[in-house]
């Protein structure tokens, strides 16, 4: 079994270059064989992943006790070991999650556009997987389950690297998973797990293997996407900030707005997706900011507002110019008034990132307008931002969500891990 | 007008990193405002454009005297001169390839998925411009009509970035476009040309101009996109090689190999859809390897072949490893008996470039195999390579042909010229 294998493979070899280049290699050969693997063979591989992830339930929480040991030794956050540690129940999920990807639709050899030529060629656009991916995480071991199973879905061959905590977890998921795809009769190497916590690996991803890396996702913090966006030599499919944006313009139902404005916030304060900025229009400021803001105090949410914000309540505090540029990612909002649709947009483009943004307003014209002006991956009208989530928008499951131009934008699902090829159906054509 | 302002703007500014980091503001700000132009106005401008380009013609064609003049002097090559002269009629066909750009269906605002989902929520997937379109191209003038139109089209800014040698001509096209929109009340910073002929300006795209430019198109020679491919920081759409290949399978009528082979290699041999390399199946070579080879030598093409082609006439020249790895843009053929499909594939995937590849066969099974298997941008059955293009496959026109598998693959067209965004419908829904 190569994974087994790899890691006397890796310590035999020189150098870690050497070394990240040969894992490079086998996933773009593993790459070229998924490409070709019927939907049945990868849904089987699926359905025996979980089964394999699931009797190796014992090794697994073995190992992640040992990382949880070390994270907590080496004085690690409550919150990353809460986001390191698995217990049956989780893992149970994990598993549960790999096989739910096999019931999704096969995303590969959709044909995604004809044509049919005057001169009698017929021309497909077919969907085919992306080849390989390269996934960096750090302390949720189950991002090794969950990308492994969304790559394989599509076609792909992954590469993932895990975080130096998360590391002896993810390789007990990842040999699970490598006995999964060997029992459906596909290349094991089509998950491999970089058997080293040596951080330079990190730059060797990044600089695309020698071509043997299509796409970069990362999956982790700021920091993480960071580093990723500015080294990738590869396209890369991240989010650096989810600066969105809560617009109550005019003709805004107030009881509307409060639920939305309260989900999109409060619902769950760390999620990309969630809320950070409050916008609300002059011309319903009288009726609709009071309340607003009241909701948003009662519901324990810090409230830092411009001059008329804070003339509404005391326990409002003064909004900086740094705020409008910050994810909270905690129950802290900033709040503004706005001159109208126009400055609202001027707001977003100024301050936002591009990822989720929403429009509370009864008023057609100007929701449409917002839908078209405010240039994010998603845009809403009278829902919550919290809506920006793969599983949400009915794509099963995501890598990720993207806020880069190129490819995937917004949820990223098995769908955005392919690509095309055009075939050519003719009887003999050439070019006059 | 800011284009002819550019020249003094340019001149005064400090540096040129600061000089680019202006054209890049400018071109993301006319993005925002092209982003929003309806069909009808950018139609109306790609008219205008015409009109002025058309009523330019002396000033144009002067300017392109001087260029062609000072390559001259410079002992340029009459390739090179060739491709940068222009005369009435390769004017007047620049202007209507703009007027007929407008006559595409617009591909901004097109529905590209709508998903209802249970909770009443309408998501919608939506076309929109990409943004910004860098594009680098060398001697043919005619470029800085061509791609500035396709971006205008769908609803991108432009910065262009003319070759030294055609710098005077190009900025002479520039002008007239840049009067052009002004005509129809669009940005004229939507087509700006790079008015220094200093090669850091190129470097300077690369980078990105502090995240203004979206994707790089190079339009040129293989040094050209080799520099862009290592040194661009943002995605680029190229290919470096056409390295296509017939492959003549066991069934393959005799009479439609010849003709189909003849138009791959020869119907013109400079371009990046001809063919470079032919494979022949062992299965059929005894009647088919030397009429082919015949009519190669015949049509006027040097043949290089193995021991086995070597055989059936005096002419052909010994292949060697190098050739298969080989774009010759020429009347220059590698041949090759392959043992079988499978063989013909693993050549493909050894040498190839991603780009064409071609089977000829009556054996649907084995040309079924063959689309699927070969992993190129186009894959055609019983068709000519030389149909790699955009015009062909009833894009209008295309901006170039991409091999990269992000975004864009084959030729790229309007339609691969735009992005997305989700727009999502509700009316108060919040995420439970």
């Amino acid at each position: 079994m190569p994974v087994l294998n790899l890691r006397s493979d890796f310590a035999e070899a020189d150098t870690l270059p050497e070394q990240m280049a040969a894992i490079g290699r086998r996933a773009r050969a593993a790459a070229r064989r998924m490409a070709l693997a019927s939907a049945r063979t990868k849904d089987g591989a699926l359905k025996s992943i979980a089964e394999r992830i699931r009797a190796s339930r014992d090794e697994i929480l073995s190992e992640n006790a040992r990382d949880v040991a070390a994270a907590r030794s080496a004085g690690q956050s409550a919150a990353l070991i809460d986001r390191l540690t698995l217990d049956p129940g989780r893992l149970a999920g994990m598993a549960d999650a790999v096989e739910k990807v096999g019931s999704l639709a096969d995303p590969v050899g959709r044909q995604l556009a004809a044509i049919e030529r005057p001169n009698g060629l017929l021309i497909e656009r077919i969907a085919v997987p992306l080849g390989v991916v390269g996934v960096i995480f750090e302390a949720r071991p189950n991002v090794t389950a969950d990308a492994g199973a969304l790559c394989l879905k599509a076609g792909n061959a992954a590469i993932l690297r895990a975080g130096s905590d998360s590391h002896r977890t993810a390789m007990a998921i990842a040999r699970a998973m490598s006995r999964g795809l060997a029992d459906a009769g596909l290349p094991e190497d089509a998950i491999q797990l970089v058997p080293t916590r040596d951080r330079a690996a990190v730059g060797l991803m990044l600089a695309g293997l020698d071509g043997c890396v299509d796409v970069i996702v990362p999956r982790g913090g700021r920091g993480l996407v960071e580093r990723v966006q500015a080294e990738a030599r590869v396209p890369v499919f991240a989010h650096l900030d989810g600066i969105n944006h809560v617009y109550v313009a005019a003709a805004a139902d107030l009881d509307m707005a409060r639920t939305v404005l309260l989900n999109s916030k409060m619902r769950r304060t760390s999620v990309c997706g969630a809320a950070e900025t409050l916008l609300v229009d002059r011309a319903c400021a009288a009726t609709h900011l009071a309340p607003l803001v009241h909701a948003l105090l009662e519901s324990g949410c810090a409230v830092r507002g411009d001059a008329e914000t804070r003339a509404v309540d005391p326990r409002v505090t003064a909004a900086s110019e740094e705020d409008w540029h910050t994810e909270y990612l905690d129950a802290i909002i900033a709040v503004r008034v706005v001159d109208g649709i126009e400055a609202a947009i001027e707001h977003i483009e100024t301050y936002g990132s591009h990822h989720t943004d929403a429009i509370i307003t009864e008023d057609d014209t100007a929701a449409t307008r917002f839908l078209a002006e405010v240039d994010s991956a998603i845009v809403t009208h009278n829902a919550s931002t919290q809506f920006a989530d793969g599983g949400e928008f009915g794509f099963g499951a995501e890598i990720g969500i993207a806020t880069g131009r190129m490819h995937a934008r917004g949820p990223v699902g098995v769908e955005q891990l392919t690509t095309f090829k055009y075939r050519v159906h003719g009887n003999g054509q050439t070019r006059p």
